[in-house]
């Protein structure tokens, strides 16, 4: 079932490695069919050289594996959260990508300090807080992902598709799981440029406003005007 | 039309990847044939790996669509700009390269500390301001080349064939579409080595501008001994 | 002789290139066989590119040579040590690892800043003192054996499968050679993302323990739930 | 002529781009057979892709051109001067190499923090000063080679194979053209660990001395025992 999605989800776990976001098994993206409320995701602990689109695992939203002859990976909670939550989102990704853990481990949020992130993300990407003691205890990868959608309670999660999760790394999300991984790259070379920018001048101030707003409402939005259709990335 | 320039276009572009200077779609080379005066460019937002040399836009110098089945670039009235200031060049090109751009981000110029940076570069590469909100929202590609040009009014563009746009990430130029690459591959390195260098020795001076010089004249103009003819790189 | 362990210490040798933690011959790596208790190692000072399973020179816990036409490992002493003083590990690795040798070289512990430690090592990854100058003449490389087991006599050895030899570089172990290797590549990732927390905030804190404990335990133990059965890393 | 040694020449030029050391035509590699007093060295300013055994230049110890279509590399005189003042050298080689460069522009020798270092250089490689205006002006290149040797005048110039021109990069040297870029590779490594271990401990002391004896004499003189004979590296 779902062949289509899963070769899907298949080759945006493929890219992961091809992009260097990724050691051995750490990582995982997801996509979901919306009519059947299923959604695929890597399976757990099992290397990409090896990996097969008949490997993906097809999981409910609570969570039950509906096919697959592997565990899902232990983060499918926390996209099953983000999946219940959002609607408007087809496709989540999660990595230990060196760049953007290291800000999730320094526990900062990335400034927007130039136009390369600002065609991307509407301003800062955001850390999150480590869950509490409690939280882990009571269901770990889940409040993960509630930690993430009550962030984003009363802000636009597809102005900014992308969180860092304090002393742990980053989650992204798209319109589908290639999409989701686009986010992930950008994020991660984002990252790097921003410990750089900051290396290079420590007193560096973010990127003006009227920058910021120039740039993703050039890629974004009703006026978009960059690419060959609006939406382009 | 002009098949010969979009080949050369084309692998100019593709240089890109080659050399790690762009991430997705993010850079962009063109070149001009001063007889007709219609510039090729990258279309935009078209991924490198599905490039060929037809899908080259040519347009004219006030950025009227000549022949091509794509939109041009978005940076394309930046690149006119400067092809019409400056009759001497023959390529332009732009990328987000990640030490380049961080000394953009930065806002901080990159100076001259040693001789890899002078056989190429007469002096610091210099860090522009960003463009003010009226400039941006009057023309932004286009007052970014005035900006660039004005800069050069009483300065040697030739000595000095790249700047960094504040915020925003380097623009280069060349005598043809391959030797602006060249130009910003060498930046990219020069800019890396200049983070290093002020890593390892926070005091350091710029290099002394005897060497300098011997450097750079030992690579251009009339006394040039490097290289096979005067004028190699 | 053992020649299915040669064929596994080779290709786990192998892996250090693969994994760009060595330059030239800079590393080695073994495999045991207790029922034996004679263990495979790599010839001193060949090229990776030269190397073949026929190469491995077997060794019987004393470092006698028992098989091989080459040389063991200048190292070999220090496999030896570990061999004797922990019967529960199977394969020993040691590389110059650019990150983790530079932790090694700077003389500090790498703390856990994050779950990507914490998914492989119980506590930092401690950084042992150097050699005294009579334990150096005494017996070099046996000795920086004695200083590691001795380092673990009142701690966990498999809870923490690597050490960082002050002025020198880490040695892991593991449950066989693959296993070792896949240790070093991860204290080699710690490595630079703990190096780069620190750039990105300086006043960084570790890991909170409660984080730490749900990652180490969610991939090791008797509860671990990671990967398809309980020990995948 | 000498067509054997044209090879190892071009050989060992291609392992500069192989190793990472060159970005276009940033660097030079010579041997030189001792029989005739002629060396071959890479002509200057030709693409490593382009570059074949024939395109070697064979010049003598005064730089008159012997054989060759080309005109040697722009940095002969120096190699010259080494050759002429050391006669158990037989290759030398000079590279733009990013780390190394850096340390040269930061005008720093580069400690000994670790046995990587010590066990291919007794001690700090020094970074020599800037020509003087008159040094420059009088004759560039062969100055360059005699700030060199004069500063090993009386130093043991076997004992550390490498020096770095301040503003300017690494020079080595070794038994043959591969040995000297064997020489350049470490070097750069060294390089490369040094800074980090500086950001990973600014306070950091030097690697002990008789750690570093260990390591340089387990690998080097009378009583080494690394490799398959004495003298491997």
């Amino acid at each position: 079932m779902l062949e289509e999605l899963k070769k899907k989800v298949y080759e945006a776990n493929m890219l992961l490695p091809k992009y260097g976001l990724v050691t051995f098994t750490w990582g995982n993206v997801s996509g979901i069919d919306r009519s059947t409320g299923y959604f695929v995701i890597k399976p757990s602990g099992v290397e990409y050289e090896k990996l097969t689109p008949d490997d993906m695992v097809v999981v409910d939203l609570s969570c039950n594996k509906i096919e697959g002859k592997y565990n899902p990976s232990s983060d499918t909670e926390t996209h099953a959260e983000l999946y219940r939550k959002w609607d408007d989102i087809g496709g989540v990704v999660h990595t230990h990508s060196t760049w953007a853990t290291s800000w999730a481990q320094a526990g900062r949020d990335i400034p927007c300090y130039g136009t390369t992130h600002a065609d991307y993300f509407y301003g800062p990407v955001p850390c999150l807080r480590c869950l509490t003691k409690d939280e882990i205890e009571d269901a770990y990868e889940k409040n993960t992902g509630v930690l993430i959608t009550d962030y984003f309670k009363d802000k636009d999660h597809i102005a900014v598709q992308a969180v860092l999760c304090k002393n742990h790394g980053p989650f992204g999300w798209g319109k589908d799981p290639v999409d989701a991984v686009h986010t992930a790259v950008v994020l991660e070379e984002v990252a790097k440029m921003a410990t750089r920018t900051e290396m290079i001048n420590p007193d560096v101030d973010t990127c003006p406003q009227e920058v910021q707003d120039k740039h993703y409402y050039r890629k974004h939005g009703a006026n978009a005007y960059y690419g060959q259709s609006s939406g382009d990335k």
